[in-house]
């Protein structure tokens, strides 16, 4: 029986945080109070706040220092539905440390333990450099989960209008697999989707000459596109790729040619390319079958890169000096809100806790992960703010 | 304005008993008493009666004659829906003649005026030839137009079980394009379904290499069957065709690569092929590209064919006596129950009126056609049966 009144974690400024964001409900675009806690904490170190509400989005901009590069720390405090709460150890908004020391709770891992360990890093860092060099800031937002329109992509519109500068970015998705810090992702591949329309015409089984099957016309353009080598990739992304999520069409029907094929699918692109370089050589392709088509395409986010630098040095000697193990680079995985960041010119990193189960049922991140990556972020301030002091 | 008072055509027989069974409102597999007023009618010339009731389905074969080969009028009583009611001129099961001579109604064409051409046809020959040689067969359904599994089907079962002889069948399908009696079919192609499934392994498609896109590996085995050369035909059927007339993949969300694909997809085929060799070539395709796939078939109608003999000729000299123009033979088009019919070893034909607005609104026919359809089925009784009296 596990004994539920004595916590094997060693209680910590870290987890009291990450408890007390984790208790909040915050399913996006709610953000129940979260940014509020950050904000006490931060105006207390004397940064200045800037609330930047866009629809029923809450976000933040803060800033602590007079002058010289910026280091925002980037984050969200919405996390993803809890799903079915009975397939949950525990309830999934009372956050709970387990006899192996595993914070349960949804956001353990996507992002609150994340936030916590900023806060008290930036915390202890203006305590001992209170006269820091460069300015630190935070960008918070309460929709990355969702539609994130309205989240940092408009925050990162206004820093662009009011001109301010933003040098490095650390994002605090977690980036890690086997142990915390073991892996910075140093960028993210491009997306590009689209749905295409291929017309054909309308017919019964019987009297096919009378028809045109879009299935049939479309069958060897969708081979083409799906065997297109379209790029090696580099030394830091693979090679693009290209996959169908969806295709359909017909009535149901048996004895029906379809008017109309419906396909929806989508590219993971490299550095290599650029997302009109992708839809010429898609459209040539498609021309080349003589298909009767349309294409609706939405551009999810560009690839971002930051080969090298201040930051990633950084990083990769704090991440090193803390745990022993030098992290590897990655541009592996999805989209994040990195690629707005990027489009300020920011050299940007994520990094943070394991993601093993964030999104799924019993959400957790081992409890002293989050003391570690908060030491970790303070190494990287160090490294980066405090040898002018 | 039309005068609805006095109608154009002549009376005849043929009209009144059209007349008779198109005010039933028979949609399958309702029969609403056609059949009881045919039976009445063939019981008074000598008919012997058979009532072949299988479950919701009305079906009769009636016999005239001591011996030699049999000549069966094959049909149905019930009709296809009406559709929407306010877009016919007339309420559909009220049928009318207008001023042009045209017979309105649902089943004008297919093919209660064929049932009232083929009783007054017989009427006639069994007055003038009351001692014909051969026997004279009716054999009804009232589901041809749905399932079709307890109607002609369950018919041709029984004769089967009972030994009963079948040489000459005449299906009143409305076969005529321009005019009554042009077109004569003398077989249909074959129907095989297929329902297949593509096994992948789903995924997110910011990692392609953890999952297998169904889509992809079958669009390749989809093209080659889409291209493959079946057949050449022969000089009775086009070349076989294959049809997709469904696919289907996917979740809807356009980050995920579906696990599975399905494809529903038809062969119209010829007598030059057997649906046993088209599985086999089917199959073999699939396999080449090496696809994990699951096909379930429906072997809807094998293809049949009277290519010559008694019947054909008969059906040609009579139309061609009553018409003055020579028909055409033809096997284009879906399947009818003539496909159940041909299994018995019989010569089969489908002869009736124009079918272009067979199943549509305003479903009508020359009311004049239908005393030549009658006409041209007393020749071919003539023909087959007159000359030994
Ligand atoms: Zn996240
Ligand atoms: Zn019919």
């Amino acid at each position: 029986m596990p004994d539920t009144t004595t916590p094997s974690a060693t209680p910590s400024a870290t987890l009291d945080l990450a408890i007390d964001l984790m208790g909040r409900a915050s399913v996006t675009p709610a953000d129940v109070g979260c940014q509020a806690l950050m904000i006490e904490r931060l105006e207390r170190l004397g940064f200045h706040i800037e609330r930047l509400p866009f629809g029923d989005v809450e976000n933040f901009w803060a800033v602590r220092g007079h002058q010289g590069p910026v280091l925002a720390f980037a984050g969200h405090t919405d996390v993803v539905p809890s799903g079915p709460e009975s397939q949950w150890d525990h309830p999934p908004f009372a956050p709970f440390i387990d006899d192996d020391g595993m914070l349960l709770g949804r956001g353990a891992a996507d992002m609150k333990g994340s936030l916590a360990a900023m806060i008290t890093a930036v915390e202890r860092f203006v305590t001992a450099h209170p006269d820091h060099d460069g300015k630190i800031a935070f960008l918070i937002t309460s929709d990355e989960e969702g539609p994130a329109v309205d989240g940092t992509k408009a925050v990162v519109e206004h820093l662009r209008e009011t001109h301010q500068r933003l040098d490095y970015c650390i994002v605090g998705e977690p980036s890690s697999t086997e142990r915390v810090g073991d892996v910075i992702k140093n960028g993210r591949r491009g997306s590009l989707g689209a749905v295409l329309r291929v017309k054909g015409v309308q017919g019964h089984v019987a009297y096919p000459h009378m028809a045109r099957n879009p299935i049939h016309e479309a069958a060897p353009a969708l081979d083409a596109l799906a065997r297109e080598h379209w790029d090696t990739g580099n030394d830091f992304f693979p090679a693009t790729s290209f996959q169908i999520s969806n295709i359909r069409s017909g009535t149901g029907a048996t004895n029906v040619i379809p008017g109309e094929l419906e396909v929806v699918f989508n590219f993971r692109y490299s550095t290599e390319l650029t997302h009109e370089e992708l839809r010429r050589r898609t459209e040539a392709i498609l021309d080349a079958h003589g298909l009767d088509y349309h294409l609706d395409w939405t551009l999810n986010g560009e690839p971002f890169l930051t080969a090298e630098g201040q930051l990633v040095e950084a990083a990769v000697a704090g991440v090193e000096g803390v745990t022993g193990e030098r992290p590897t680079l990655s541009t592996a995985g999805g989209t994040s809100d990195g690629r707005f960041i990027a489009t300020l010119g920011s050299q940007v990193v994520e990094l943070g806790p394991r993601n093993d189960t964030i999104h799924k049922v019993n959400e957790r991140v081992r409890a002293a992960d989050l003391d570690t990556l908060s030491e970790i972020y303070e190494a990287i301030l160090t490294r980066l703010f405090a040898h002018l002091d």
